[in-house]
């Protein structure tokens, strides 16, 4: 295993412990929301978000663990979108990092409660980061407004609306903005404002965060044209199928291989 | 008109003005999210939760427009709950107070999204009230803990789990307690809070929350049996058609107006 595969492996150990720990637990009353509140959590995911902040607050001379709260918080509230945008109303995806989506392996009801119980919680890690009190207050509102109409689900809102209407790079580049620049955009910036750095290099590695988000979204649109659905962990030829605008469709696959 | 009366109709105005300010434009891209929101919080609510968190701030001799911005939390976030309970996969509700609900007037996927985005703006909200950092941080976990799946949400589930199975007054009582109740107590707590109640008066508002949440849940239930359709603005009869447990259906119609 390379040395930053390992490092990868290591983060992700730390960051479940970290999860588990901050999410009730599956035999908690009544019990069916925690289960499926854990199901989503623990199904699998590569931990990206919560890795580049950790990553984010090292980089700028801080003890990543101080980070550990907001890369919780993401982790939380990043699945909770996947578990509302996987259902029957949304992408109507009936398989999620290899696994049955939780509208599949619960039902409907207990796929939007524990969403919704998500995103709530996401709030509550944050609330209770053992910060000055100020951090903690510029953190919940930049997750909000990373999260919400105007950022990441005003992404989703975009990405439903251009099954409908043809688009270009331009629209497309701002849907993947939103859609999943905004959390990765607060991922770098949340880890590097703990970690105490000037507004210069916040700046930079939230440009960073911007270019790694198109990187990860085009690299997720080829995947979906050319990927293996068992190595990819869910459906392929999913977008193309619903005629969903993707750098692919628009720029084609070798034109979204350079860009 | 009585006193009170025109008392509340003053507070509904105010607060109808304060949440306009704190919710997206309807106009603003992309559009159709933006008009879900106002859609559903405009729908013409009775504003009980937010009243109360002004009249508990004003209660313990604080200036109510302290408590504006955790009581246009608490009627967002309320609202929220109202769009989700009302989704095909939950209640499946076609009418709330008086209009088509949300994903009759839009679609469910908007109901889905707009209902996200709605519980994501209570936290910015309260994150952009105006007071020292450690308060804001202290309403931020009290709601996520009222609203989330020990709160609120535990509450929703055992309602939807409450079809399938038998219930006594006290698990009615402990059901209730979570779903309307742990709200109603935020409200008069927050207030309280704000206006810099001392413990033990913020512990009887708490009580008094409590009961006037069992009261208001009581009164609901009779009005499902004996209302009007077009007076309560909602369908009737419809928790007695889906054969929920109520405090009617457990006490009788005379046991629940006596409790």
């Amino acid at each position: 295993m390379s040395e930053i595969a390992q490092w990868l492996k290591q983060q992700q150990k730390l960051l479940d412990r970290e999860l588990s720990k901050r999410l009730p637990r599956a035999n908690a009353r009544p019990a069916t929301i925690h289960q499926a509140m854990r199901y989503s959590v623990f199904a699998g995911g590569k931990r990206i978000r919560p890795i580049l902040c950790l990553a984010a607050a090292e980089a700028c001379g801080g003890d990543p663990k101080l980070a550990l709260a907001p890369a919780c918080a993401l982790e939380v509230l990043h699945t909770y979108s996947l578990v509302h945008d996987d259902l029957p109303c949304m992408d109507d995806d009936g398989l999620r990092r290899g696994k049955p989506t939780v509208h599949k392996a619960f039902d409907e009801a207990s796929a939007v409660l524990s969403g919704d119980a998500l995103l709530t919680r996401a709030f509550e890690i944050l609330g209770n980061l053992e910060a000055p009190a100020e951090k903690v207050v510029a953190l919940v509102k930049a997750l909000a407004l990373a999260s919400g109409e105007s950022g990441m689900i005003g992404g989703q809102v975009l990405d439903i609306t251009a099954e409908k209407s043809p688009q270009d790079e331009a629209s497309i580049t701002r849907l993947q903005n939103l859609k999943t620049g905004a959390l990765i955009r607060f991922a770098v910036w949340s880890g590097a404002f703990l970690a105490g750095a000037n507004s210069e290099d916040q700046d930079k590695l939230v440009a960073y965060g911007d270019d790694l988000g198109l990187l990860f979204q085009i690299t997720d649109d080829i995947l979906d044209e050319i990927g293996d659905a068992e190595k990819v962990g869910k459906a392929v030829n999913k977008d193309k199928n619903l005629g969903k605008a993707t750098f692919v469709s628009i720029l084609g696959l070798e034109g979204a291989r350079d860009k």
